[in-house]
């Protein structure tokens, strides 16, 4: 299909300072993992959305010295040349690929972590800083002469990336955790010299350091800056401590004007889930009417953020001159072809990022590749070798695969099945419509959006010639053998624990069965209509969103709520996700009332016994119902009996049984989604069932680039896949 | 001096299977950061304890299969040729230096955190597992067939060890973290067939793994068994879930007696704590009791561990008959030159542990290279090219230094200036004693021990001739221009902050004030001995051990306590410490009132109005006095004096002028500790006051092997460094 006319602005060509961007979609700087280290994963990661028409791809946030170092937290790095030499691979990759390259320089005075490189001594500060709060936050006032030596790092850093290839390098000036932007925000900065006081002075730092970097590079790079423009208001932001649109931070553009060719704008706080917001509260482009302020400002480009995902949106906040570059982190990383979809008119080809913040999670957990609930390929690209549109003919195409379960995994790997031209695949769902417990998940209070995953698949199954969806029948042992597959995939999901089986010792609750009583729920009863009561328990040992929103659901249903769980944290996952500071407050607001430390003793009728988990004190709370959010059992009798008939599968002429998602081992979406993924990808392997192994980018010793190849004797595993 | 004829014994050969080890003082295995994706660090790591005497040094737990990977945690892998050609150096290394090398075998079941290879759903447990605690938990029952898969990369795994050089294979079997415990724990195994039930059951599958390990590769290696063999009584323990050493614990042992070589005993519950217990609640051999009752459950050699330093308690072990082999972890990252020490009688010159676990809480934390309080050069080894007991002569030896404040970061650097040959180094402390604000701290209820690292500096420092030290002294700017030095290092410390300075954000409490109002103190003021009165309100936003002690004291001294923190946790740091658990429930048994989620809004004389951080509510607690522990800051007006008179220093012929430690930028003791050991080991280097580069072991494109030397231009980072 042609282009809609409409969508023709967003690909306009952009002149920026020396370079030319062949569009206005730009993937934004994001974390994944790669850093400097991972040359590889960071070269194809990129390249595949240069790829997929994303006019400039970036690094994540990059440090310009040791002692700005963040581990256990993955930055990238531009200290050396073994940093040049990796990120020239990347910046290769993505001008083969028609992209700029751009990198994000970062000083992260006391907000660097520095597990690795142990410089605290010299982590240098706008003015002192030493507070604990989850991760060090120490730093020491600069004299005037360390204020210049970190401008140099900055200097010292664009010349790097100049000669890694970068075509653009980006001042990051947000969430507190640059330099640049500590001397901004009062919060960080009580320097009484001329670095300190008032705006002018607390800009300085950052003027001078742009000056500096565009003398260095300015005829050869394009520069812009990611700037926080607002710090927001307590609680979610810093109040007078901080810097707002109409205020400083407009007053910060213009000041700056002058020295950079873009402004890429975000919402400042630190608490960064005000810039990267979950779409339970954060509905796409949510800044905009900070963006539009901010526009006065400035007479350079502008781009912005907002988790866009809908080219409507982009073009009319182009057309209304809110900006002029529409930049994305997470929904590339969800869809890294999304701008050639809209230039193709393939809209309903778009693969849209749900806001669940899972990727996010795993740069706060930190140390960890990126992961996503809707593109399974993320991260994969280099060391697996996945491309998120590319799919090779399976070599057994020639096979019939019947896929028992439209859940996340049964759908993906159907699609993924279809896609590797797979004869014929059958997708039979029990229920009436496919999406297993996504379908329970996206109806619960402002998780809408996560039913995108169900969405994206539905309509791309229902382009797959080889691929039938089958609704409404629940197959049996007998059903299958006759179904004529000689591939059968199980992935009938999971069900919660009805005694509330929980912890490490898997132990049930006493006294409660939510199969013989009425007063005790497991989420999956109370999705299919069972009535908790007037005064709910909701008991959390899983400690992801589920009990939190589920209280949340219950408390707007006028319900008395206690929530309880032996963390010390209130749905602690969350805190990964960014979710929780509005989720917990939401609660509270609501009235829920909230036990933390606290474990669910025994369940009566009528009443709840709470035991602190310090003291093993006792507290009995009146209720009429609890709800059991504990852990997951997987529905795999379907599966087991399969395989426990060898003979009757060779009768039938099945050669092989597996299960993918919850029935294997209940876990997340993107979990489930990723493992179907991994099973379709991997079905004309010599094991399907067990993963191939991967590229780990390391260092080895007396290592050839041979080495680091997917067929490498080095990196062979011969275990089960090679077993069978 | 000769040996002590006492310790003789310790020095007797072991005959392990087909192995000699040359005396009963062995390396555990530990964790440490290195695993295998960074060959040198591992292998000089274990080198330098190879040379200081071990007889025996190890791995830190071994990932046989891609399933059972830890990200974010490092463990070792034994999966392919290249983890193998990594290995290789660390067992040529060991051997060099004349000890034995081990392997330690881990399959973590649903204990594997597997953020990195994402092969969930080939996770294999005894029993179905999944819980949310932190990390992930979950996993699923093995078929049949797949325990002999699991029990195959044991085998192979064994034989990859085999290849790679290793002496020894140890089968972890302990803490609930190894699939082969997991199999006999009531807790995680509820199977029906042949492998769950009674013990015999519960125990095959180690048996069996054993059995098929012995032969393939027992001719060639010895085999050892790091068991958990008694896994305590709630609330530290499992209880009935688990094992005991008079039970199945003891049991078990019997069953595998004839298939292994060693038993390495510990004590097993999941809070390692207990086996890695902190010396605020484990003294020296605590187990010893548990350890008696196994010796009579063997006849097969037995190793104990217990955080040994004292070869008189090594001794009497042996002696008693409660163990054959010393195995120790945390000791030998303390000193791993302890057996020399021992062996040449210079028992004043060990470095003992302080029981501190700043080592583990590096590994907690996730992803992060060890460090040791009392060791600045663990985990440098290899990468700085830091050697605990060996020291070059200073290119500048001609030197007079004068270092100012004899904290842990002017111990340590006076010492370390003192090894490497400076001409006088006078280290001058303002106080009667030295030792900074350790001395206070080791005054703390049961933080005795943590004076270590006070007294092993002083015994050294009095050993080294051109070391004075001066006490009693302190010197002013004028004092310091005049003292005839040429180099000053500037270790003054910090105080905590009168006003309560808190927060990423750095304010200060309303209405407090510890300088001038009696009812509001800091914990400098306390340690001075300003009375907080009887109800006491300790105010904690530091989060590592200190407020939480202060309240165990005020506690212990008969007064009302209540403990407010902002956090979540109490004391959170102490959890990656292991010593939250019993901390937390001995403030609770003492009597301390703890609000988390609590911030301090504001002090007046009585009372003090406590602020909940969610939604904003006040409540007011009266109280006598109130501890603000929430942010330290530098003493550094002396250094910014000399600093700002360059003239002066010129004229009095002062080179440089140098701070270290809590008076650049307060932190752990650990921490400066490091930092003034750096300044001295790198006070000839061309800018002493900017770290040199350390090697980074990545990958990196094209590289040879000599891009991985201390002096590659690769490597190199021009800024602060050679910029002097």
């Amino acid at each position: 299909m042609p282009r809609d006319p409409r969508h023709d602005i967003l690909f306009e060509p952009v002149q920026i300072g020396p370079k030319r961007a062949r569009n206005r979609l730009w993937q934004a700087s994001h974390c994944m993992g790669g850093g400097a280290e991972r040359p590889g994963f960071q070269a194809e990661h990129r390249a595949v959305k240069a790829e997929g028409g994303w006019a400039v791809v970036g690094t994540e946030y990059t440090a310009i010295a040791p002692e700005s170092e963040d581990m256990p937290r993955i930055a990238g790095r531009l200290w050396d040349q073994g940093d040049v030499r990796n990120y020239r691979l990347m910046t290769e990759r993505a001008h083969e690929n028609g992209a700029l390259a751009s990198v994000q320089l970062w000083y992260g005075g006391p907000f660097a972590c520095g597990g690795e490189s142990r410089m605290l001594g010299v982590r240098k500060a706008a003015s002192h800083a030493r507070a604990y709060l989850g991760v060090p936050v120490a730093g020491r006032a600069m004299s005037k002469e360390e204020i210049r030596e970190v401008q140099q790092y900055y200097v010292r850093a664009a010349r790097l990336a100049r000669d890694a290839g970068f075509d653009i390098v980006c001042l990051l000036c947000s969430t507190a955790i640059d330099i640049t932007h500590q001397f901004l925000l009062p919060a960080l900065n009580n320097r009484t010299d001329e670095y300190g006081g008032g705006l002018e002075n607390r800009a300085r730092f950052a003027l001078e350091t742009y000056e500096q970097v565009r003398e260095a590079v300015g005829d050869d790079m394009a520069i812009t800056v990611r700037l926080g423009v607002d710090t927001l208001d307590h609680p979610y932001g810093m109040g007078d401590l901080g810097i707002r649109v109409d205020g400083d931070g407009g007053g910060f553009m213009e000041l700056a004007d002058d020295l950079i060719d873009m402004w890429d704008l975000v919402i400042g706080p630190l608490e960064w889930g005000e810039q990267a917001g979950p779409s339970r509260t954060h509905p796409t482009n949510w800044a905009r009417d900070i963006m539009m302020e901010a526009r006065g400002h400035t007479k350079k480009l502008l781009a912005n953020v907002g988790r866009l995902t809908d080219p409507g949106t982009m073009v009319e906040m182009i057309e209304s001159g809110q900006c002029d570059v529409i930049a994305a982190a997470r929904p590339t990383i969800s869809d890294p072809y999304l701008p050639q979809k809209i230039d193709e008119g393939r809209l309903d080809d778009i693969r849209e990022c749900i806001g669940c913040n899972m990727c996010i999670s795993k740069f706060e957990v930190g140390a960890l590749p990126i992961v996503c609930t809707q593109n399974a390929t993320i991260g994969e690209e280099y060391r697996r070798g996945w491309h998120p549109e590319k799919f090779t003919t399976a070599a057994n195409a020639d096979k019939d695969v019947l896929v028992i379960g439209a859940g996340p995994a049964g759908m993906e790997c159907a699609r993924i099945l279809g896609e590797r031209g797979m004869n014929h695949v059958h997708l039979v769902e029990a229920d009436a419509e496919i999406g297993g417990h996504v379908k329970d998940i996206s109806a619960l209070p402002r998780l809408g959006e996560w039913g995108r995953v169900i969405n994206y698949r539905q309509i791309q199954l229902d382009k797959l010639k080889n691929v039938e969806l089958i609704t409404g029948e629940r197959l049996t042992k007998e059903q299958v053998l006759e179904y004529g597959a000689e591939i059968v995939i199980v992935a009938t999901g999971s069900y919660w624990s009805t005694t509330g089986v929980h912890d490490v010792e898997n132990q049930p609750i006493p006294g409660a069965d939510a199969e013989s009583q009425d007063h005790v729920l497991t989420p999956d009863q109370v999705f299919a209509g069972k009535d908790p009561g007037k005064r709910v328990v909701v008991f959390d040992t899983d400690g992801y969103f589920l009990a939190a929103t589920l209280a949340e659901r219950f408390a707007k249903e006028d319900r008395e709520v206690t929530f309880v769980t032996p963390l010390a944290e209130t749905a602690p996952y969350t805190e990964k996700t960014l979710e929780q500071p509005r989720l917990v407050r939401l609660l509270r607001r609501l009235g829920v009332t909230i036990h933390n430390y606290t474990t669910l003793g025994r369940v009566d009728a009528g009443a709840a016994t709470l035991v602190d988990v310090w003291d093993d004190s006792e507290r009995v709370v009146e209720c009429d119902g609890v709800v059991l959010v504990t852990q997951r059992v997987p529905h795999e009798s379907l599966f087991q009996e399969l395989r426990a008939d060898p003979a009757a599968l060779e009768r039938e002429g099945i050669e092989a049984v597996y299960r993918v998602g919850d029935c294997a081992v209940p876990s997340t979406i993107a979990d489930a989604v990723f493992e179907g993924h991994r099973l379709a990808r991997e079905i004309d392997s010599p094991n399907p069932e067990y993963p191939l192994p991967y590229i780990r980018e390391r260092r080895l010793l007396d290592a050839s680039e041979d080495d680091f190849k997917l067929d490498s004797p080095t990196i062979a595993i011969s275990m089960p896949q090679v077993r069978a």
